[in-house]
């Protein structure tokens, strides 16, 4: 029993060290490029030895993958899990464009999103990396298609919208939103994205709609 | 004379020499980015030597210089002078707007917009490069926003809309097709971004407006 307990203490202690480098990997990728993130970059901002980090990632690749999956999961925290709470229709779009907004604003990542950055970094060298991103970028617009989808069953949106559009145009909104974040126009891009999709959403929203906030 | 037309001459292939170097200096830049571009990836790219390069451009900043405002001079050619034909209001925003998504399906630059790209290339570092990309992209951003103005001033633009926050909502959308067209969807991307910007428009125009095609 003893022994159990301290190897599940360690275990724990490994899975929060990793938490805790991954976290760092996507921060650094978000600003500098996933590039910039290497074992050696690591060992030397964490202080930790880079044998230490091999025990974790056998590979640059490796590493990479992980601080994609990391970034995933922090984005589903900081952006999906909040919006989710509220319920199914036309609120539900703008709550997930807001929450969005606000993991922009509160510097989750320095470089913006993560996902928009690192997609751009890796567009044009194909392999896992870029399928990665990708994948995890898609399902963002994804799961907004699928939110304009409900909101159009549950009557809140016009019956002529095409969900697939509305949803790639709230995505470039975001889109041009992190742009002016990372070239210093923050809070006015911020401003700028957040009247266009309200102004969108409401133009797109049946009479019957619940007034969104 | 003589001596006179032959310095002319040689002064002409000098300068055409440079635009064929920059020409092609933009276009890897827009797709592996401007730190690929040096003096011996030219050297290697066009089979001329170093020495030959170190004759027109001094150091890779000052390079790298050039070639933004070769793009430059590229993207007034491709997308803004042809636009301008257009007379003033909504048509000519369209006209723009149409124009510089001819440029990215032409593939003018393979990696799609050079300014978006080395924009986001080099937002987290500061330095003449990024002062200079971030101030042709806003030039761009700046004559959308003019040509806006001046369709309002026509009456073709209800009075109600601010022409600044209009610009950026059509900046944002044709940046969303750049987006797409890089990860491989262009187009998708291309038919989408049309359809926004040609509805943002409609939404946006007076009851006289001129009708647009």
């Amino acid at each position: 029993m003893a022994t159990e307990a301290l190897t599940d203490r360690r275990k724990l202690r490994g899975q929060r060290t990793r938490q805790a480098i991954l976290l760092h990997a996507a921060r650094v990728g978000s600003a500098e490029g996933l590039e910039a993130v290497s074992l050696q970059r690591l060992a030397t901002d964490l202080g930790i030895s880079k044998s230490g980090l091999f025990a974790h990632f056998g590979s640059k690749e490796e590493l990479h993958m992980a601080t994609i999956e990391a970034a995933s999961k922090i984005f589903a925290d900081e952006v999906l899990r909040p919006a989710l709470v509220v319920p199914r229709g036309v609120g539900r779009v703008w709550a997930m464009c807001k929450s969005w907004l606000s993991y922009l604003e509160r510097g989750v990542f320095p470089g913006g999103c993560f996902f928009w950055a690192v997609a751009e970094e890796f567009d044009s060298r194909p392999g896992p990396v870029r399928d990665a991103v990708l994948e995890k970028k898609a399902y963002w617009s994804y799961s907004l298609q699928r939110a304009v989808r409900e909101a159009q069953q549950a009557g809140e949106i016009k019956a002529g919208v095409d969900p697939e559009q509305l949803a790639w145009e709230l995505d470039s909104l975001l889109g041009g939103v992190n742009s002016g974040f990372k070239s210093g126009d923050g809070g006015r891009a911020l401003e700028r994205g957040r009247r266009a999709i309200r102004e969108r959403l409401l133009h797109a929203a049946a009479e019957t709609a619940k007034p969104l906030d």
